[in-house]
């Protein structure tokens, strides 16, 4: 069966070292282009677009291949993958990180396989804006496009970054970023300041205390699912972002009920994500896990 | 005319001195009571049972009245008002207490007026766990009970404040004060340890992140709705507190549904306040804008 890729997902792939109050993990798989696709993978047809060296373990390949996800845009390279390594301190929200190694990230140069040219939905998570430029002017028939990005591109890559804002659906940075990119330390300013510079849409991610849209339409706000247990809060907002891109290419439209469904199905992804380390979570989810968890978390919010 | 008390609330009475950022306000009108009993006087019939000394200004006195506060339980006694003065960061989420001075705060012994003791809902803002206790056994057709505390109590008055917890129906109390008094780094955690101790509800309440309610039906998420200007967030958890008190006691039943909207209510109300100093913002309020905003509220969160 060959289904066409609705939704290709750029971004980096990571061996992550992660130290919790709890446990300490080596090498872990990460990245923000394996948790976005895990998490699309439940909803669309989703093609990654990355880069990993040749240490990179054949284990993690079966864990993409688990998710059903395309890997035709995945490049192995000569040298060492990617490499991050971080401690995250008591209360799990705050974490330090020990080191970077780019590694074949630094030379990377994404390309889409010709399969992934016409999918509707686009999703550049966080990598190097002009790599996100250049995946965007190959992305032929593109419905929908969302990107994410960082303090440090917003320090050193403002001017491509702006590019890339200014050529998107969706712009998504957590409080802190926001507050950096705008120069306003209120969040409703600092959101509406980013909508003029172009995207219809800016989300707003907070980790725990869930994630606000903004669009001319108003303002939207998801909470995280209070959970009782989080092991691992790496790449939540990756998984968030990536089940969003993921309803929302399942659900066709991209208008503003299907965008709340999406931020909905994304914060509920997110997190089964955050439950344990790596991928581990996902990789035991069902799509009937999802649904279930989705009316615990309505019932959160209803107002009656 | 003269209705019935339908809510009392026992608290402090303070004249606050507060830099923020922006402006520098001395001898404003404050206290946990003085927020509370406005908000709450948008939706029921609300007595207050406080005190001051003789310093306190005529025209604060005014200010209840205008209102429509109930002051039969309003002490007057010799000696200076209690005086709070603290200052806000830039972020305006950190603030510093500057200086506390009891003055005739030290001494206060609440009493409820004859009318105040058939009253159905009472609520404990923050004052020592003694005096609540004190006041609680003086209700004698209460329906619904909430209390409020803070970090010094848990500190200092532990047993006390235990037995408060064991005998109200619901306890408010923010995140670090949650974490403390359970001892739990996780809110979840903390909420049903809390639950264990009595109460059939419990609110944490999370500044500009909203409010989030446990009971043994599950929980219950509400959002602060988001603003472009706060001028002063002193009180926004009394107002909160107060609003959901008025909002109950309109609503009269006390099942899970009237406490959701009477949650919305009270973050409304708290909305409100957090625009202006003092209860500057609440005096130009009607009770027409709070259902107006509420309306807004629920597009907020609604899932579609």
């Amino acid at each position: 069966m060959n289904k066409s890729i609705q939704l290709v997902v750029v971004g980096s792939i990571g061996l992550d070292t992660i130290e919790t109050p709890d446990a300490r993990k080596n090498d872990i798989l990460g990245g923000s282009v394996s948790y976005a696709c895990a998490a699309a993978s439940f909803f669309t047809s989703t093609g990654m677009v990355g880069v990993v060296g040749t240490d990179f373990p054949e284990p993690y390949m079966k864990v993409y291949r688990g998710f059903g996800i395309d890997l035709k845009g995945l490049q192995k390279v000569e040298g060492k993958t990617f490499r991050w390594s971080g401690i995250y301190e008591r209360d799990m929200n705050n974490r330090r990180t020990v080191s970077t190694d780019l590694n074949v990230l630094a030379t990377f140069m994404p390309e889409l396989p010709k399969a992934y040219t016409e999918a509707p939905f686009l999703f550049l998570a966080n990598i190097s804006p002009e790599l996100q430029l250049h995946v965007l002017s190959q992305a032929k028939a593109v419905k929908f496009v969302a990107a994410d990005t960082m303090d440090l591109w917003i320090n050193i890559a403002r001017k491509p970054l702006m590019k890339v804002i200014g050529s998107v659906d969706m712009l998504t940075l957590n409080e802190s970023e926001a507050r950096l990119i705008s120069d306003e330390n209120n969040l409703v300013k600092a959101a509406k300041k980013i909508l003029e510079w172009g995207p219809k849409f800016v989300v707003i991610k907070k980790g725990e205390h869930g994630a606000m849209m903004f669009s001319k339409a108003g303002i939207f706000v998801v909470p995280a699912y209070p959970l009782e247990v989080v092991h691992d809060p790496t790449g939540a907002g990756d998984t968030f972002a990536g089940g969003f891109m993921g309803a929302l290419s399942e659900a066709g439209g991209v208008d503003e009920g299907a965008i709340r469904k999406a931020m909905a199905y994304g914060s509920v992804v997110a997190s089964f994500g955050v439950e344990d380390f790596s991928l581990d979570a996902l990789q035991k989810l069902s799509r009937g896990d999802i649904d279930s968890r989705l009316d615990l978390f309505r019932k959160l919010t209803h107002l009656g």
